[in-house]
């Protein structure tokens, strides 16, 4: 099964789409297989992070803009805005694609863990992710 | 075929799990496939390395401790001890989930690869990989 | 499906390997399914990137570049070349598996998504690339 969900997003940061991607799970209603995300754009990207303490998700943030800075003096690439190179780079240390494995009928996340688009740029759009169920 | 393997990890540092997952795919006795891995945590994570000379693998940790430090004043999630908010933005900044091909019954690492569990606590403890297999 | 392809590299930096990709996916001929890439070394990885603007390209080279030195004094694996544990870190930095949905019988990229081989090393070489394609 391969099914695209659109996510609307209105601001740079963590998003979670924990539910989103459990919802397709139960539809496909598989025992045993395997959940690939993907997503088709350059300048967001996909995470598996902390779901508990939002103090996680505000440092992962912060730290990241503080190593890839917009405005950077190494940048030629500047005509889509001061926002766009550095979300290309960021997208690059993180993942475009991510797989999880499913038991019992449901993702095999830890308790821990939740699913997230990272958003790189300030304005958002929408944004869409690639869901393959396979056994 | 999806199957739990635990790892018992006692230092912070890169543990490796080749073995583990080659006795795996083993047991499968499939001749084509993929083997994907998926670690349920956000403190430890899964790379591919060099497995030849100790060094690669200290110059990594080391330069991964470099650039994420503990004690970063930009750090607000600091309850859970100095190593771990470095330890999730380690784990953002390497891999959650990773897919080796199989051919000829056997996974297609190169002659120099080696697959890591990458302990991001200095204390470890118990870590729980998931092994998806399939055709 | 398990083929793999091999890709001579003439100098470090991004190397555009998206008709290579999409000729194989073309000859499995399947409707929908998943597409895994797998490179095979430790000083060359996989990224998804920008395939418009080649400003993105090289201010992303420049970037990596950057933060990951030649001649750091923090190394001690140096015998291979001042080149060869920078790759590494390039390496873990970036993506060594890469999966892509396949919807209607072609790669689900984006329309600015290229798949592209990054060469860490100055001096490159055949690099192989295990291509798996199920369902």
């Amino acid at each position: 099964m391969v099914v695209s969900l659109f996510i609307s997003i209105r601001n740079q940061g963590l998003h979670n789409i924990t539910p989103k991607i459990e919802s397709r799970v139960h539809q496909a209603d598989i025992e045993e297989g395997l959940c690939t995300l993907f997503i088709k754009h350059t300048s967001a990207s996909l995470v598996i992070q902390e779901n508990a303490d939002p103090s996680a998700k505000q440092d992962l943030e912060a730290w990241l803009n503080r190593l890839v800075t917009e405005n950077d003096p190494l940048y030629t690439h500047t005509l889509e805005g001061p926002d766009d190179m550095p979300a290309h780079i960021k997208n690059v240390l993180t993942a475009t694609s991510i797989s999880i494995p499913i038991q019992k009928g449901r993702l095999a996340l830890g308790i821990w863990q939740g699913i997230y688009l990272w958003e790189h740029r300030h304005s958002g759009g929408e944004r869409e992710i690639v869901v393959h169920i396979g056994n």
